[in-house]
């Protein structure tokens, strides 16, 4: 258990993908369900919707907080992020798996701690005995 | 219109809030959407998830990309991703009245650019006449 941040964010740029597969909502939908449970995250809502002529947007609502997906299938390029709390998911198995199913040939990503421990207990003047995330039960 | 990126997203973390807002799963869902609509966005869907003990995640999909929200009450905390496509809508605008209606004492923001046009380009080998970010229609 890390005691240092509430969780983790990855911002993930996704290069020459298949054009086909950005196009095409119920497979990206099954693709980010199956990327949020292989990273051992539990799946509480999710939320896709296609664009006219083409693109998808959508979000995953995990008990761990979110995956979300934009695709520009006009020039083969999607944006992903992958937020999640705990140390027992890992994002970074959700981010191998949607990077070989949306075929990208490049990738960029950067990682984010959210809610840092020690900037939660300053700027709450110290009120808080022990910050740590804690498995919510739904 | 940038011709720089196709989105921009702005990370925010608010501290200190008011937890009777935080827990407040109706409040949280009418506030985001609200923030949409002021930012000049057009809301698609929006879906929230309130946890036990408490705490609500949430995202609304805008038809320019989404906004999201994670809350701890206990630690009076919130997790805010503003992202944002075109020129027409401004994210600070969604992060202001937030920060307001959370009654955050304090905030602190990354804004991010997704979607980089050279970047698009360069890692397509140059396929694209022109990138640039056009106003969908649903």
């Amino acid at each position: 258990m890390s005691d240092r941040r509430l969780g983790r964010h990855i911002l993930a740029e996704f290069y020459n993908c298949n054009v086909e597969v950005l196009k095409d909502t119920e497979a990206i939908e099954n693709y980010m369900v199956e990327a949020a449970t292989k990273a051992n995250a539990t799946v509480v809502k999710s939320v896709f919707h296609t664009f006219n002529p083409y693109g998808v947007s959508g979000v995953v609502v995990i008990q761990e907080s979110h995956l979300a997906i934009h695709t520009w299938p006009e020039y083969g390029y999607a944006a992903v992020d992958l937020f999640t709390c705990g140390e027992d998911i890992n994002p970074w198995i959700a981010f191998d798996y949607l990077k070989d199913k949306l075929e990208a040939e490049k990738a960029e990503t950067m990682e984010l701690d959210r809610g840092d421990v020690n900037k939660i207990q300053t700027y709450s003047h110290n009120k808080y005995d022990k910050i740590v995330y804690k498995q919510q039960i739904v």
